[in-house]
């Protein structure tokens, strides 16, 4: 089966770092397809950054699509444009932000997230209020590490990610650790071994959750919510 | 004061319409600004077109307050991005929906939302949550009108909303009506009159809310949730 | 257009510093008319003192609406006997708290109130439950400045709900303060540049919202929950 | 051990009847007195009816501490005046509506409420909302019979509680109900029998809350929500 | 009246404990009838223990219906195994978890359970939210001592849950207290005073509200939730 | 990877079935192993089914984990014994309620859950609140067809699912279907071509989640809600 991932900002690094840890994860037989928004801001940080990036984000997934994509990834932990993929795809579509959190509550009563900068915090509260994942939240916490210096300075970047892990344990009572982006995949086994608990990846959860839905041959429902547009007639 | 007025549909007759509303009730001593956003889509039907009309609609609303607004207002019963205009813009921004049942929500304890098609339902009620106004809202009902049939044939439509009223006033035991489309606003006198209940109209609604926030310096906070995007370096 | 703002206390000297806070953000061609419930209580804290305000409020409600007004403010943070006037009367009508939060949440996505005193904590918290702005609302905390100490010190009055007001931004994360209590309308402008933040005055705002819903021709529905009295046959 | 029991308005007759189905149900040893609000309106029916009982009902409770009374019943459906009872009292409180509610999700997961007058209905919604009772309640129902209406022609009146009853349980899936009126108590056990679902009568409900809350020896607490009133100094 | 008091443990001393507790508290013309779950753990702390207790719980109900009990407790703060006998008995049943807590909240607007080990912690939160308790629980917090602990080392076993129950005070705004262990009911009185707050024990309260429940002639209901079992043809 | 699939109850029939289908959907790779628990009641309808059911249960799932499996399925739709089993397993566990339940939420934004008979219907709301999944499910609604007469008598049983499934989406707004009984995964694809909707078979949903699961390295959380049982010392 055919899945596409799509990195809805324009940034190449992350568009392949992103590839390669959605391929190290799929199953035999899956082939995962990265795509990037070229459209897109270089990054996605608030509402802003994340408005400008649909568009293109949209032309993308329906290029996907086209490919012969059966079921799709927003590789953004604020679901960006979620519901409009929805929307226009009969393959089933995840972001990886609802991906995370659907994993973790398997696997832990109460969970944290522990995202970049807290500009995405009321972001990622609301898209969990909206799925019904709230109740599950022990809390949403911004480390203060912006994305690129993920890369730049790994080693200072890692302390401050697992200090804020340690509040949301300590002080939170979070059982599981959802790591708020993509970049931070490669935390996760570490961080899981030295505080004991479930971390979970969001990019790996949604390749899972995708290839288990198509497998099972789902495909999104065009009744109601996401109901395909109405062809327009007239104006711009 | 100067307030703006943006249609994020590029259809002109819309813009014009909403203008005159909105010019209508205005008090003295507030300019309406009307503008449209050209590169919209004709009209705002689901979460597609809401996610089209989105780019161009903030840099509308750049332009309204490079012009000197000090207030806006989004003219789509959807409130389409909504979130993102908070964040760019220093003055008070609401949208019609939000509007409407705010001030419904003063003159009655449950109201219900009649809109136009069953594919905006589910967006009003999910921005009902966000609000918290969704314990206020008896429903949301679809009249299955279309926004361009208010013109086409004012009769046809004028007596489905009058029955999708009678719905949400007979089964739902709405207490008050909020009209959710700026095309229905000539309707709201004729309604009240006939049911004996408040029916809202979002436009008027929107006018109100913001000349007071104006009036009294409030302005959009820009800690937390509605932060300004920070500066980009690099990328695309 | 007439408005009545009720103080449902009998005291002289806040009854005229709310007039005049009124009078000075009313519109032109807004004529403010200020009643004192002179059957209430000196000041209005906590259960006890907002049920012996109720009925001789209602009485001057009623006077109010007779003398003309057509909209209607109830000028206690408590929002005392707001279910009951709105049963009586047929223009819109608002208490202080509820205006506040309303104004405050078109502005930021979490605000924290901040009180006087914490007996009227749990009162403003079922409140906002009520009105289904708890969703909205970060904290609600007591300043523990009584009322009269406002004009007796107000400069240690001021320190200490600066204290609170700080905390509600540091530890709860609020993004606008609304200030619970009329006597404090004065400090909004000083606090709001102080901390950056929107800085909300109940009176301010309850005059823009019903401002507001007179021009647009709402008044309360008479249909289920402010339903009028039925007349009464017999009894005492 | 003396309990007091109050009827919120000036009717003899229902004082009477009231009294007497406290005492019936009254364990030995326990002194029911029944009290009348001589100052309140003929009967309760929705909000101004109730405010303006408050003062009268405290007035009432406090002379019935005076005399003795530990524990303390407000006789009215709409549990009147009880956040002020509780905030002048040490001994514990019930109304008679709560009362029946907590009853009834002992022996039932969903009840409904089937009370008088539809304009009771959201009164008591909103009553079970802050007692945390709503999510065990299927619906609160008028039967449209008034109060008075129950002495003057029981038959027809009865008639129209059992149709209402009946919807409850078919529309509503309700697994018990509640009965919404004093002046209803004799018809729970023909209902129950009728209908094989428990019935439950608020008066019997409160009796033997308060009897258990005083025999087990707890007070009202003093600390936050009912907090005794400050005492006054000038002023009315 | 007879009313059973089941021991859902196999812990003889437990029992006897228990027993003696409620005799204390019974009314005049009340048999207290002890039964012990000799099948059940030593101990029941956490979900396994739950579990492995209920079928033995299930029995031992039985027998004691049989034996003439008119209603049912449960002695353990967990409500162990509380829907299954709802489903089995006709008699009212209630865990000694939800009876303290229904006690409390007559009391105060807000309370805090005291417990023993955290492991019970998500249970007993789980069982507030689906009662609807929830709203009316500030914290739900482990005092960390073990139940043998209470009986083996009672001083420092006190200190620690009088550290416990003044964090609650403090630092969540509990007015009053649910002791967590039917071992605790002897603290109570001393907390109460120490505190100046109702501290509630869970035995009194389930033997007053079943006294209540069985005395105006409640049943658990036989539609919907606590339908009985259909009986079984064939299988293991 | 090897996966358990535990059919809570004895019925020989029922585990072949459940085997089955979840070999039919396992990934190469997956080794299904079912197991029966042969100390279970021969169908497990309404809670004291399921309370009986646990024990034996938790036994089977201790084997499996001995015998190598590293996630685990709970093939009942009541998620029987989910809590107890995720306390003393350390692979991911998941029951096919909520597995179902997740899976639709990821194709729709409202399901509806069509189960057997109507003594379900409260135990699976009650999951769905505490999963978090109650705000995306449109209704639960019973068929009344019990579990042996889907193989006695498919095709009347089929007809009745199938007005119920109907019932669910024109009444309730359902937008996908989550089929409540193990019986009825054959259906699915039939009904989802015949209403055009997605229709959601819980083994499937929940073999893919466990694979996925165990794929990304998740084990349950032995923090908080889910801790290991402590060593008993003493007692029966």
């Amino acid at each position: 089966m055919r899945i596409s991932i799509v990195n809805p900002n324009s940034t190449r690094s992350m568009t392949e770092m992103i590839a390669q840890a959605a391929r190290r994860i799929a199953a035999l037989g899956t082939e995962i397809c990265a795509y990037q928004n070229d459209d897109g801001p270089a990054s996605i940080e608030g509402h802003v950054d994340g408005a400008l990036a649909v568009p293109g984000l949209l032309r993308t997934l329906r290029v996907a699509e086209a490919d012969g994509a059966e079921g799709h990834i927003i590789a953004c932990f604020d679901d960006t444009g979620l519901d409009g993929a929805r929307s226009i795809l009969t393959g089933p579509v995840i972001g990886i932000g609802e991906a995370g959190a659907r994993m973790a509550s398997l696997v832990a009563r109460r969970f944290s997230v522990v995202t970049t900068l807290s500009v995405s915090v009321p972001i990622l509260e609301d898209n969990l209020v909206k799925a019904g994942l709230a109740t599950s939240c022990a809390s949403v916490l911004a480390s203060e590490v912006p994305v690129l210096a993920l890369e730049d300075d790994p080693e200072a970047a890692g302390r401050k990610i697992a200090e804020t892990v340690e509040r949301a344990i300590e002080r939170d009572g979070a059982e599981a650790i959802v790591l708020g982006c993509a970049g931070m995949a490669d935390l996760s086994a570490t961080l899981s071994e030295r505080y004991g608990i479930p971390v979970v990846d969001g990019v790996a959860s949604a390749v899972k959750l995708i290839e288990g839905a198509v497998a099972i041959g789902l495909r999104t429902s065009k009744r109601g919510g996401y109901a395909l547009p109405r062809p327009k007639t007239g104006g711009a």
